[in-house]
């Protein structure tokens, strides 16, 4: 039982055994919070009337949000900075870089636990670090001293034997995973990497393979601190932050697995999951109008300095635009010191600022009926900015060997038929370490005389009421499997900058499958029923996707599944999560329906099955929750901000 | 009568006298379109029927929309080169540059003529062409082979002498220029720049200063080619291109004026005009949330340069955005290779893609109710993003000292307290050319099979019919002075997408001052009259501006006065622009009234002044009209694409 994993539950567990599916509570260290989840964190301190965080170290990024097309985002930053300096926290000013791989360049630290409202936080777990990505809810109470409550996930070793071949990198590893076990494959699980392949990965690598864990369902991904972490922490002048924290020989895991590395080869995710994911081979050819590298997926300055090289002297093909999203301030400017950027720029590159972009919907929208290829984690249709997108999801060997050829090509079959050797890259020990774009906390005296600045589009959290005791509630909307937090509460540069503002960011609800739904829901004035398939809110775990419909009246989703972070913010906002006991009952249930419960509380308190009654069809059917004692509470009382201020 | 304009007038007329006042046609040997007017001119080209361009070059930039929020900015980029593909035009991919730095470095050519849908084309001006802002359908003509008609304007001689003092640069003389004249002070006029104090003005400095001459109101600027000119065109390989053009010691100038370079200080507009020029140290100390460097307004190398030296090793303010804007690819690749990107990123610059960014509103909007300094060429109300903004422009000395300091600053003032000594800049001697980026026109054979590629917000040119026998129409909008095209067809993220679109574009038209307008003209249905005061649509050359209200039913603007450029455009979408024969008449008019003339096109061949109506409040009032009879016909027929489909 000496598993990674475990040694870091163990260490900060609070409450709970460490059983999987049982309820577990767990100190938490550090917290990550960006703009587009960032602003709502500050808004539940602000209610939940904190006086200081309580954590080692909170810090607020600002890699969202960046466009500014009006004074919304600006007016988030300037909030957000104000409330770090309220409330004791670091903020991370725009154009600083993308909060996953600058918070382990300059705060990351083996052995310490984190929670983060970004679905990517377990990116984290490449140090070492036990790091989940929660709602934002979730967030401000860790930053207000208090545990993380969560099911004790099964911890899944992943063996890692032989060596990456030529033109083979960390995302390949991860797109393999993908590929084997699809978009729900480690629910409820930790990945554990282990074995003699990890020699090969640097911690930067293991950040990609982290990372997208996210795309896999996973609770999170850990990584042992070993040689690789503390090389790292060295390069960033913290070789004092190292501590080792390795398996033992007998380590024992609820599931395994074994990738014997040097057996992969490119891989590419198809339009439009992360889990459709084929050969490079097998697709090549395919005409693209667009190649995009950088974000969290592929943040290291090995995965821009090999694209780099591999571009040098040559010129991306006419009709590609060749986007390069630095993620951070620091590794532009050692791309920079290197020669990379120059480089990068000889060949066509549009050279962006640092941050998110176009993973995020920020701008970097395709042309239609338009190939995208992008080295980022996710390509939920329509995350793009664009309707019917095509994107695809790959390596910075692939994306670049497809820029210089305008089809996507095998980087192996480019290097062939150019006679070019794998890049023998020549990285910066010491990284260009320069934390002057992150504002310190405030001493407490000087911090509690400050005052939040809140511009015209921040509104206060909705007051949210009790369930009602007595369930009767239409079905305003029934949806098939794999549905994301993207497709019910959209990011993109149309959304994002409403993310403070709950009654106008529900307007943007489901509008990709339904665009009728948030003026049926608004008209229809009582609670309703949504009906959802397999792996209900996979993908980020921004809360809007549950706050936003509750607004909107949403009490109760009855799905075949739900993915984990979604299912925690549905609970924390007072929305029942349901599953069908029998799946087969999703196809005799309709829209339009009206389903009732009698004594609804009463039913969660006492069982964890119960009927709901279909009153249209003149049927029941069995339906099952997982909520704790402590959940069906909160969910009850209408969500955990209720709760809470019940309890102050 | 030797003076450079002259030179270049004469050496180009094709019809006409160069008697100010009077109609003249000029040959046009070059023509540049930018991507959020170019859209226009392709389809205005598709409309003539065009074959092939006739110019010697034409090229078509992709400076504005970059942001790509959903598939309409990619989709105009790919209508766009498919275009350039189809009727020989060069075209000049995102990422390349901003057109103006771009256009001199590449193509600009001492002696040329040049038409450009962008109100800065006179930049071009620095290296001794005559380079005037048109609006899409004139450059659309121009590429056609046709001569352009413009009133002749009345040379404006400005003598420099003396030498510029430390920390005041070329921005600073344009904006003494717009402290002494205002935004009108150059109407109908070229501004020639002469004198000893040419000496110490490098080309992209003369390019700062011919580039703002369009706030003047000017027709363009021109600098003589002399040795300056020749340096920088030896600096980007193309020495060959060079001739020398100077005035003769005798020129005689319509008017005339002197700066002694050695007097000026350092300069700031103030909020919302750029005509609202102050000493930077009468408004020093003003807190700011946001300080811009780039844009077509100081493109220059040591533009940047200078900002580079001033911050590098030092940190911009906490609370300051330092957002950066490499006007070309080119000049980013040379601020890497000398290190300054290096610097300025060092110092907390965010550094965005090349291209116009902020200055057109797309992107980097600030907060509610913060300073933002730019060193763009414009501030009018709004055009940041924000409605009611507070953007000031100055120089990059005076935006680099604010940037460090946090309010704002006179270099000489920080350079002092700080013991620094004014940068002594080590420009590379020969640009890092690099044309990859250029597509070049495609020859014919190929060409003629070309298909455009039009993306679903790409729609054809509405129909405009011929102005009607007997107007009798009411006044449904009344404005101020100084209304910009800005004012009347938006830029920025919302509404730039829009701009291949008509109809939806026509939904923004006066959004800022009277949201209620495109309502009220869409209903009203039939034509209707607008009243304006002087310098009636000032700023940039959108067509949008005139084929936008036109197509919501305006068919007469009666102003004070009219801006050059945009009462050109309103002649060429059949809107009959004119002007009170008595300034007071504008009082005597309110919204609603209806004015009646009869047999309208008679009066308008026969007469410059006649009577018009005003039904409502039972009294005529005398109004007057500049068109020429060419123009007269045009405005009769409905507009230049009417006359040319009935020509053809």
């Amino acid at each position: 039982m000496t598993s990674v994993a475990h040694q870091l539950i163990a260490s900060h567990l609070v409450s709970g055994e460490m059983v999987p599916g049982t309820e577990i509570g767990l100190r938490i260290d550090q917290t990550l919070t960006q703009d587009a989840t960032g602003t709502l964190v500050m808004l539940e301190l602000e209610a939940m009337g904190l006086d200081r965080a309580r954590t080692d170290v909170s810090v607020q990024y600002v890699d969202h949000n960046l466009l500014q097309t009006d004074e919304k985002n600006a007016d988030d930053h300037r909030f957000l900075r104000s409330a770090c300096r309220r409330w004791g926290l670091w903020y991370s000013k725009p154009g600083n870089g993308v909060s996953h791989p600058t918070h382990m360049q300059r705060f990351g630290k083996p052995g310490a636990t984190m929670v983060g409202s970004d679905s990517h936080t377990p990116a984290a777990g490449s140090l070492g670090m036990l790091a989940i990505g929660v709602g934002g809810l979730e967030v401000a109470l860790a930053i207000a001293g208090n545990p993380l409550y969560l099911v004790m996930p099964e911890i899944w070793g992943v063996r890692l034997s032989g060596q990456l071949p030529e033109w083979v990198s960390a995302k390949d590893v991860i797109l393999e995973m993908l590929r084997r076990h699809g978009v729900a494959g480690a629910k409820n699980r930790i990945i554990e990497y282990h074995g003699p392949g990890l020699a090969g990965l640097s911690a930067m690598d293991r950040h990609v393979i982290a990372n997208m864990g996210a795309e896999l369902g996973a609770t999170t991904t850990v990584f042992p601190a070993d040689d690789a972490v503390r090389a790292f922490l060295r390069a960033e002048g913290r070789e004092d932050d190292f501590t080792e924290i390795r398996a033992s020989d007998d380590a024992v895991y609820d599931a395994e697995d074994e990738i014997d590395l040097s057996t992969l080869e490119p891989l590419i995710a198809r339009p439009s999951s992360p889990g459709n994911v084929v050969m490079v081979r097998a697709v090549a050819g395919e005409p693209i109008g667009q190649v995009v590298i950088g974000s969290s997926a592929n943040p290291g300055l090995r995965d821009f300095a090999v694209a780099a090289a591999m571009v040098a002297g040559r010129q991306t093909a006419d009709g590609v635009s060749f986007d390069v999203n630095p993620t951070s301030r620091e590794l532009l400017m050692d791309l920079t010191k290197m020669g990379a950027t120059f480089e990068l720029l000889g060949a066509g590159a549009r050279l962006h600022q640092s941050g998110c972009m176009g993973c995020i919907g920020m701008g970097q929208a395709p042309a239609t009926a338009t190939s995208s290829l992008r080295t980022m984690p996710r390509n939920f249709p329509g995350r793009s900015g664009v309707a019917d997108d095509a994107v695809w999801l790959c390596s910075p060997e692939t994306a670049a060997a497809s820029a210089l050829t305008g089809v996507i090509t095998d980087p192996r079959d480019w290097a062939e038929a150019e006679g070019v050797a794998y890049p023998a890259l020549a990285l910066p020990e010491r990284a260009t370490v320069n934390t002057a774009m992150l504002e310190a906390p405030l001493p407490p005296s000087e911090a509690a005389r400050v005052e939040l600045i809140k511009g015209p589009n921040i509104t206060a959290l909705p007051e949210l009421d009790a369930l009602p005791a007595h369930l009767e509630a239409p079905v305003l909307l029934k949806v098939g499997d794999d549905i994301s937090t993207d497709a019910i509460s959209p990011a993109g540069a149309r959304a994002l900058p409403f993310r403070s503002n709950i009654p106008r960011m529900a307007e943007f609800v489901f509008d990709q499958l339904d665009p009728s739904y948030h003026e049926r829901a608004r008209a229809h004035e009582g609670p309703h029923v949504i009906v959802g398939g397999d792996n209900y809110g996979q993908g980020s775990s921004r809360e809007h996707a549950a706050i936003a419909p509750r607004y909107l009246g949403l009490r109760v989703v009855i799905a075949k599944s739900f993915a984990r972070i979604h299912w925690q913010n549905l609970a924390n906002f007072g929305i029942l999560a349901l599953e069908f006991a029998d799946p087969a009952d999703y196809d005799r249930i309709e829209p339009g329906d009206v389903l009732t419960v009698e004594d609804l509380p009463e039913w969660l308190a006492r069982t964890h099955e119960f009927d709901v009654r279909n009153v249209t069809r003149d049927r029941t059917f069995l339906v099952r929750h997982h909520l704790s004692p402590r959940q069906v509470e909160m969910v009850v009382a209408g969500g955990l901000i209720a709760t809470l201020r019940a309890g102050a």
